[in-house]
């Protein structure tokens, strides 16, 4: 795995600033709070008449979905037109690659066409940061999901929910509930509760669905809910990634809800005002109890919401850096 | 089913502006009025240079198709753009639902992302009134087709039609011919033409396409063509809904052409100067012969540009009535 | 075949301006330089921060691809955003025509949706011009390709594409190589480049893959690379059509790739400072060398950025040639 100093040199201009969002991973905690800072500003715009500013205006963002997301493809959509950009959709496994066209090819095709930005989404890991260091460094890339790496904006919507209800990261424990090993949110949400500054971090699953050496990533582990949950703050569910599970890790969809769902029952061991988050879709019944998700600790709609305001920052801030680093190349 | 003013109480604010649009039924004929009204300027605006006015500028429209159909997405598509919205085609079939969410996690999370507007297609009677009264009753819903219940833009462009030939609704006779039984769109006429005075209503259908106590609706019922279409001043073709046909109800396409397809022989029953309108897609030789479809009598493609104003109209006036009501309760 | 005059008075307003876009054959050099100054104007616009004029603000493109085309349908999608036009993209094979709808009913029907222009790809030669001619001769109708007829906005930019890296076409030796048979690129190009004045235009091809009576259109035949390529100073691949190939006319990719294949080797047969364009996507290894498609001499990516200029330019022409008929009419 690249160095914390590798991934900063492909994400972060010479002067600090964001030209492409690809991981957590060696962003500092500084950087983290402008997003926030900054997705706050679009949360407060978006509760206007008009929710459009024209900051990516005449320019064009082209989502190249390699593994079919509609509802993270409508966010990205939504967060590009609401900052005046033009949306460029592409069903990549329909498209050119059916006609032998390589990868490479494609994006530097959609670079060709002066494509600014690319939202990425692959069933690779590593994709994205692929794309950015190897084939268009000079376009600003967005990581919207690789493999089992990294799912960025996913953590930082997290992040913003988490600071809007309970202020400082540094008082916080922070329970993450699930299928840890397939999980590229839990790994980006890790990434960014450390550095953050949160007090305390901890996974709970059973023993089939953690990865080897998670303990190494600075995390509690528990396979009890019972224990797990104590005293937390804020518990995050993660989704049941059926999907991804080939072999038979878990027992059955009852099994695991018996054990690891959340229930009115099991909630009653976090502390009384701790939050519920989940990245949705919710599959009710299987990771959630349906009254748990709708109560009055659920938190999981101001999640919705805030990932829109935090795409916006995160491509709004990309594209600058990009433009400055363009700025400097043409002046000399 | 319930009273008029149960649906009043859905669509109307307590001023008695529209919030939703889901069915003609309980509107008063002063909204139907104003309406039209409003879609006639819209259909002068469209023979200007730049089809466009910034009404709901900054605003997201989302297109939720549950049953497919590429002509009324695209009138409503394109209804949004010319009122400058944002819009948000989702194709309902190929998303979420797919990986287990309930159709009421998709609406609260598109609700959550600060879409504005529903305009909804459903194969179940009723959907968009649900959607309305018991999920998103602070998001504008637009019907755009349910079950075999209501069409209400398709009815509203045919009074817009109507109303631009014909002028005045008491004066006239009008007949609506072929499968009543399966249409949303009859209904929904019905309602509309009754609401606005008109003089006479008939329905012309075998007795096999013609729902029970169809004359409850204040409609003349007529099994031949010889007799229904005497003397009408307009003429309204269904389509033969092949698809949602399942059993044999009708003998053949070229038995139910022979006996209800509007032809030039047929035609000379009406008043000399009798419209003929079809919503369109038209099947030539089912039930029109391709002469009269493409006649001078023929105002089948005024319905289309209406159909634009139309829906222009009724967005305009759900979005307005919704944002008053958010205004008083931000007051309070 | 039609004659000239034919196509002219289909293309061009009475006063010689562009009316719709079918075919190169017909057109003037006048027209075509017209075409060129405009696209370099739109190829300087796109270097800007803001890729956007209002040009067709208010205008409503609709996208007819009837053969499916993910490439050519982004650009003229991004070249009609760009021109701040509304876009709507239709599916045609899942569309109404599944309905039973004709093809001329499906136009007629956008046409009274107010849709300014159609943009249509399809299998069949001879369709765009039977639209522009037969059914919306007052829609300005843009040919993204029919049947092995033509493909003029593919010409256009490879031309804007050799003018900016060679100037005069008065000097120029140009060989296209490959599929000339079923390619509807090669004739728009020997037609553009013949209009120009291209001193020589060679087709290097296998027999089974030439035209009959190709010569008829003023090129010199070759069956030879190492013949053909003597000397040029402009090199245009082609694709290998694969799926328009049903039958046994070539041995083998392999077999191709070793006669007609550009590799270093046979380039050394042209000229030194020769560019090499191929209108993508490419097929690695079996038209031409990777080292080739990627070196100093290829331009195949300037090609990609002119085809958004080129119909940034035709769009916009065509566009204000249509709005003049119909100011000429109404003030009749």
């Amino acid at each position: 795995m690249p160095s914390q100093n590798h991934y900063d040199s492909i994400q972060l201009t010479p002067e600090g600033q964001l030209k492409h969002f690809l991981t957590i991973e060696g962003l500092h905690a500084g950087l983290l709070t402008e997003i926030l800072d900054t997705a706050d500003s679009f949360v407060d715009m978006s509760e206007q008449q008009v929710k459009k500013i024209p900051l990516l205006r005449g320019k064009t963002v082209a989502n190249l979905f390699f593994e079919a997301s509609t509802r993270t493809l409508s966010t990205f959509e939504l967060a590009a037109k609401r900052l005046s950009a033009d949306v460029l959709n592409l069903n990549i496994s329909t498209s050119s690659t059916s006609k032998g066209e390589t990868l490479k090819d494609t994006l530097m095709t959609l670079r060709a066409m002066h494509c600014d930005m690319f939202v990425v989404r692959h069933s690779a890991s590593g994709a994205a940061h692929f794309i950015a260091e190897h084939v268009t460094p000079d376009v600003a890339v967005i990581n919207a999901g690789d493999g089992r790496h990294a799912h960025p904006t996913q953590a930082m919507l997290d992040m913003l929910t988490i600071r809007q209800h309970k202020g400082d990261f540094a008082q916080l424990k922070v329970a993450i509930v699930g299928d840890i090993l397939h999980s590229r949110v839990a790994r980006s949400q890790i990434h960014a509760l450390r550095t953050l500054g949160t007090a305390e971090i901890r996974v709970i699953a059973p023993l089939t669905l953690l990865p080897r050496h998670i303990e190494a990533m600075g995390v509690k582990v528990y396979t009890e809910m019972s224990r797990g949950l104590r005293d937390v703050d804020v518990i995050i569910m993660l989704r049941l990634q059926k999907e991804r599970m080939q072999t038979a890790l878990l027992p059955s969809e009852s099994e695991f809800y018996k054990l690891y769902g959340l229930t009115e029952a099991k909630l009653a061991y976090a502390r009384p005002d701790a939050i519920i988050m989940h990245p949705g879709p919710i599959n009710r019944g299987v990771e959630i109890e349906s009254g748990v998700a709708d109560g009055p600790r659920s938190v999981i709609l101001n999640q919705v919401t805030n990932g829109i305001a935090v795409r916006m920052a995160v491509m709004s801030m990309a594209m600058s850096g990009q433009l400055k680093l363009n700025q400097q190349s043409t002046e000399v």
